[in-house]
């Protein structure tokens, strides 16, 4: 059962934001689809943006620009939320990198967490599920993309789940959340104090390592003036380097002078990755 | 005396964003300014871009993807704030369309805002000489466009500047403020109770026909289903039957089916509006 709760004509399409009641996450959430003029006559490929902290599903759609190269590629773009909302959790907006707005992707398992923080869940299967009833798009020609801990989302929704999704990339991931403060302190809340197998599965660099699916391409695009890449937040070679190691997984990462962590850095090069997925999906 | 209050690389050029203490409107403005590549080897082009009620300078930086066509084409964009900031004037925050980001691009005569509320004044003359002193642009080739009531600003600045900008262009625009909600509210109050020669010397429409400076061409771009049309605040058919009796005026109107008043809207068609200004200020 969906609710639109806007739509606006874009570049020939149209971006709609939908509300739903969740049953992975016990809470109504929104999320953003771009139809592009394409899928007016069939199905199309689809592809996932994920977002960083703090962030709902509408920095992406009236920010980054993404809608002008969705409409001459003829992709669907979902732009999920990123995490549940008003679950009243005690704790869960005392900070921006924890909770309300920072999901991390992950099935909490730890108390009072366990219950509704279930944004791997939502995103690989009720949402999945939900996008594929509801909007016209080509079986099996899925991507999925993402910024900072939604580059994060994206690489371990890729690696957990081989086939779901046939191409993905990320902008400014955290590669390594195991070995960052970002990471330690959302994983020690939602998976317990000590680093476990639940830490590791949720890490793109201890997942690369063991990957037997289908093969993938990592593009990866990461600014050389992004403050948390200094404060070892994001880790992109260490991911580069796990993956080395996999026959099954080439990286693609772009070191790109001057750029900041902002969605001004998003814009620039979101064209670039729309490209990557449609020549992956539409192949 | 510019204060540089953030900076990010975006499509290879410069998005900066700019403080200062106007003495136009006796307090601190901010403004933004797109340095686009092509500005580090010599003089480019300018384009200023005026916001709509409500707007900051941030509106358009972070909503409209002209970054991407401005660098294309090798064009500084220069986007200003919309009314003074925090005066204190009896009633500027009452109402989103009166005051505090409502400037309407006039410089008011009534009191209490005659002191202050000087952003015809600001944009044609402080913020284009500090523009001129402290940017790398080539004289006399600026362009001037805007959206909304900014639409209305864009219009009113060429037609009552004439030779100020060399192009000129808007979205939605404010056609007919004499004649609609939005500008009798606030010619009201910026000029006093009724229509006098202040309010036909802010109204594009009235402007179109005594109009004699250089040529123009106004590129408009509406959409049909703005919600503002239909309220009868845009009134963009009587610019262009005040613009055909002048031959100095050729108004290009075009209007797009299923878009709205909103930066989607915007976004989708800022290309054509740059090249629209690119094609004057580059020839």
């Amino acid at each position: 059962m969906l609710t639109e709760v806007s739509k606006n004509m874009c570049f020939g399409g149209w971006q709609k934001v939908f509300s739903h009641e969740s049953s992975e996450l016990g809470c109504s959430m929104r999320f953003a689809v771009y139809l592009p003029p394409q899928s007016e006559s069939g199905p199309r490929p689809a592809l996932f943006y994920l977002s960083g902290l703090t962030c709902t599903e509408q920095n992406f759609i009236t920010k980054a620009g993404a809608q002008q190269y969705a409409a001459k590629h003829g992709l669907i773009v979902v732009a999920p939320d990123t995490s549940p909302r008003g679950i009243g959790v005690p704790g869960e907006d005392d900070s921006y990198d924890l909770g309300t707005g920072a999901g991390f992707y992950v099935d909490a398992t730890r108390e009072p967490w366990a219950k509704n923080y279930r944004m791997h869940s939502y995103i690989t299967k009720e949402l999945m599920k939900l996008v594929l009833e509801n909007f016209p798009v080509k079986p099996g020609a899925i991507g999925i993309t993402g910024h900072s801990m939604g580059g994060h989302g994206a690489l371990i929704c890729a690696l957990r789940n081989p086939g779901l999704y046939r191409s993905v990339s990320a902008f400014s991931p955290i590669c390594n959340p195991s070995a960052c403060p970002w990471g330690q302190k959302a994983f020690t809340a939602y998976f317990g104090e000590s680093a476990s197998a639940d830490w590791e599965a949720h890490d793109a660099t201890k997942l690369a390592a063991g990957y037997a699916g289908p093969e993938l391409e990592l593009l990866i695009d990461q600014g050389e003036a992004d403050e948390f890449l200094g404060k070892g937040q994001l880790l992109p070679e260490r991911l580069v380097n796990a993956c080395s190691g996999n026959a099954r997984l080439k990286t693609r990462l772009r070191m790109q002078k001057d750029y900041d962590h902002s969605y001004f850095f998003i814009a620039s090069f979101i064209g670039d990755h729309i490209e990557h997925h449609a020549k992956a999906l539409l192949a």
